[in-house]
């Protein structure tokens, strides 16, 4: 009954084979090897772009910074939500990759902000000229830190607000996989053909030891040179780069990433429809991928912590906000154990 | 009638004066010349503290940036206001000099943050551990953007906070002539004895052509070195720095400073008791030192502007929040001539 | 008969089992698991020092930027051998991680700088005050680019300068294993008995997937500090850091890393010797390690090439200078093989 | 007396005048004012290019990092030379200002490197790819840190060189001035029509308090736009920038910057010729501008200072080598009393 987060459980066994697999003969290092080329071809087939452009990356913070720095100028903004992890939780990764680039907050409700909202923020900043950074980017997440999901037209109206004052769009897709799962369309549906323009391709919630992508779609030769030159210089280039790029392609390899991202969208749908149920839980947010935020009362999880349930609570000290995060290696007997302590426990 | 900011006035001619004085004979370049040593000692008068250490610097955003980039960590977070000009209009100078340090803002209202709004920031970072940038300074505007002053207590509060954080106080005081002049305290008791560890020592919109200090109260050795080799590295260290000292040895002589900002607080008095008294005029914040700001029908906005008034509007397009800005140079018969105008269109 | 590099070849079958032992139950993320202390135990062991400080990290390149990221300020400057790694081959990490610090390249044969080299640049440098990048740290790369070892003595010299001027001792530990094994010496004896307070001890080239690690000696708290702030930042604390730490356990368990490591070097030495043997070629610098470097005439490497052997060639178009490194993969019959590929070709 | 450098001296009187003169009415801030307006029209006529872009700096150091922070990639190299002033006495400010570049030096003799140095560093950094830092620009110092002209044909064939490898061509020109007049050729001969694309334009060596220009030729609006935001961001804009901007007005104005710069040239050459004619005495480059490098025993100089001559040594403690800088300021009786006290004193 662990319910951390998606990144403290064991990886899908078989990406763990294909490590397995590709430790034979010797290849080209630094990403010339067959391994890369194939995650390459693999992400270019799933988004239906023979053009995409991408590099294969060990986390998702640097996947994130290296997104941005591809396209900010070292004096840009980025636009992004104020609950964005890119904001709060990377340590300022994207103003250390940028070369000190800011990021403009945007307010809205269940983690997401609005054209509008967008919009506004930009006039102000387009009325400070000189002096104020220069508009560079925005970046949507989805799944958003909420565990909610923008609709295609919420990311279609903001990539159009972006586009008109010429910045670029960036997805933070962490979670993209239980995106994609839940919202029932395309990936290219959701992601460049909304607008977006470059994605932090994330795998390793996803069941990956420690593999994402950086992904440009339509990007000039300039854009992938600088995308190369930033991973290199942030020693991102691995020597034996075979070993993430082999999971990308086994995360890929005939849809293992969407039926992962099922599994766990379903296990959190489960366990926030048992757990609505209880008297005195209030979900915070509604229940969209694989991420149940719900407030419930202080003696309520402490009771719950005893029964042997893990998860995070958020917040300050006296919260009663509490996140239960569902992944590929959650079994329904766990969850189904947990929602028997929580009718237990909770009323 | 000429409001628009305190620094599109001619400088004081005393301050003229004692440039022209400084082109005599050959001196040490780089700061090594008697009129830095005469300005230090002129701040060090000022301030009660023989040990302070400053250094000469030509903008008030580079004063700002290097005060932050001494104390912050690369990695660090700067609490401020929402609206402070560091903030917003510096086009992102702090995260440049810091090498990527990030601001968090604070809301409150007339332009200032409380010591529980900063407590409530740090308690949060704190939770957030080494994935949360750093808390490393927190920075009060005084005068504020809007114009207003901190009470010496609120001050007080917020350094007592962050001393407890282990933060370093930053007083970004391009009107710091203004809020003494106002505040009615001396210059020590309005900054280091309330727990300002560095202060941006404004004199251009005060008077000078281009003069500002970067002044550290009880600073190291170390931090003293910081400041020292970040100064120089940004291309501030002109050779020719007597004629910066000289502006900041005569700005402070026989109390220039403050008989230039009272007097500007003055002409800023009488315009906003004048103008508050028009019918449909609302003043946006109460008028403390020498900015007045106003909400006036957009009719009325334009009507002064075709009298020959000038003012900055803020905000969005439609906004009828305008500003005021009194200086040294400012005339009462200005003033009169304004209010004037004032009692023919608005009401 | 690929000699390309020491990291075109698999991990060793022990750190891959490692692995995938490591994919058992749930443990906390972001380097709180078992695995990641016991790697830090098992560096602690290794080094005879309980308060060593370390984090694990998936490149050299970032490995080497943290080490010296942890100690240079913005303004400072890195003091290296002039074809140091950090100087030519990492694209400017330093510079990056630092915030701007600079490399400053020190002559001399073999690979090697001198105590002497070093003293005469620093005196420079403190001539010349603020305006000259502060001196900050030496980095001496061990084994060396030139595939030689410094003396213990040679280093321990370099460290006293170092000391004297206030400076932090940084070795690139690449090839640490080969080092060690190949001075007989203990790893102790090696680094902070000579006076090295930050080592980048490799274990990617040595048998790992990607595995490094940024290993303190004696750091305060502050230092520390510094270094978790800086890993975060860069993207490098991975969720599933135990993947990685599990390699480095597995790496020290035993003695692996030195049996690897020995390995390797006789290996490089059976190839040496052959390939001096041959008329017209010529040791460009002594066999200290797991790396040849040799002039061979242009016909005769065209011929290795035709006939299989796989190595890179230095230098500009019409260089006769090739290097071959061996690896814990390569087998004596792959180097017996090229031998006789040599003896066919090579006069 | 005072030889130490070229800004130890006043300003020139026409200069200063212009100062008291721009200290009149309000006018608006921020270089939206009519003396920056005819100080880039000065500049368009003296270079005989109306599309030049310029914006003015208070110092040489900014200058030159502003310069190159317009053109270099956070990830990119600058090749100059080993002495330039950029890689020795700034202090990292490209580093800082370019957000990580690197500055390759380039070896020759009189301060100058040759095309062919160029060419051989770039087909080095070429081969190396992404794992070395990007070719970006290539600086040339004119007149050079020795005192030494670059000969027109010698700029014109780095130039090429840079060209063909899509370089940017930097001229650090904080001696432009000294440097056309020695050439005899015309502004625009000395730098666009060679093949400059960006100019260190300097005026406080030449007699302004402290006054340069970023000098673009035929830049493209991306380039004038980065220029405006790194300018701004670095605290560079100075609100009441006029005071900058009518120093270079009054310094171009009818020739006056040609004209000092020659006096100062014709005080260095008197001097040089002078000081070469003593025994003992060997000077270590050309005298071309208006600076004398020359050895001297140290009983000599230690003999003309105490004459009450001031100089500056150069190199390390027992060096020999001292440097005589004239100026605008400099009188013919200064020179004239040097040169007997030279007599007297050396030989």
């Amino acid at each position: 009954m662990d319910f951390r987060s998606d990144n403290v459980v064991p990886a899908a066994p078989a990406i763990l084979d294909a490590v397995l697999n590709a430790n034979r003969d010797s290849v080209t290092s630094y990403a010339g090897d067959p391994y890369t080329e194939r995650a390459r071809a693999g992400l270019a087939a799933v988004f239906e772009r023979e053009d995409l452009f991408m590099l294969p990356v060990v986390s998702g913070t640097a996947t994130n910074a290296l997104a941005l720095a591809t396209y900010a100028p070292t004096y840009g903004a980025v636009y992004c939500h104020e609950e964005a992890h890119i904001r709060l939780e990377e340590a300022g990764a994207p103003g250390f990759y940028t070369g000190g680039a800011v990021l403009v907050p945007l307010a809205g409700p269940n983690g997401k902000f609005s054209a509008a909202a967008l919009a506004e923020a930009l006039s102000h900043a387009n009325a400070g000229g000189v002096h104020w950074s220069k508009p560079a980017l925005v970046s949507v997440t989805q799944v958003t830190e909420a565990g909610t999901l923008y609709t295609l037209d919420e990311v279609r109206a903001i990539a159009a607000v972006a586009r008109k004052s010429g910045l670029i769009v960036h997805m933070d897709g962490a979670r993209f996989a239980n995106a994609v799962a839940a919202l029932g369309c395309t990936p290219a549906e959701a992601s460049w053909k909304l607008g977006v323009d470059v994605l932090s391709f994330g795998a390793t919630k996803g069941g990956a030891l420690a593999a994402e992508a950086v992904v440009l779609f339509g990007a000039d030769a300039a854009a992938r040179d600088r995308l190369r030159y930033l991973h290199k210089r942030a020693g991102l280039l691995l020597s034996k780069m075979r070993f993430v790029s082999a999971q990308l392609e086994a995360f890929l390899a005939g849809g293992l990433w969407l039926a992962l991202a099922r599994h766990a969208n379903a296990m959190a749908a489960r366990l926030s429809h048992g757990l609505a149920a209880r008297p005195g839980v209030r979900l915070a947010f509604p229940t969209e991928a694989n991420e149940v935020f719900a407030h419930i009362p202080d003696a309520g999880l402490k009771a719950l912590e005893a029964g042997g349930a893990k998860f995070l609570r958020f917040g300050a000290a006296d919260s009663t906000l509490a996140r239960f995060v569902c992944s590929h290696a959650t079994r329904e007997a766990d969850v189904d154990a947990f929602l028997a302590l929580a009718r237990r426990h909770l009323g």
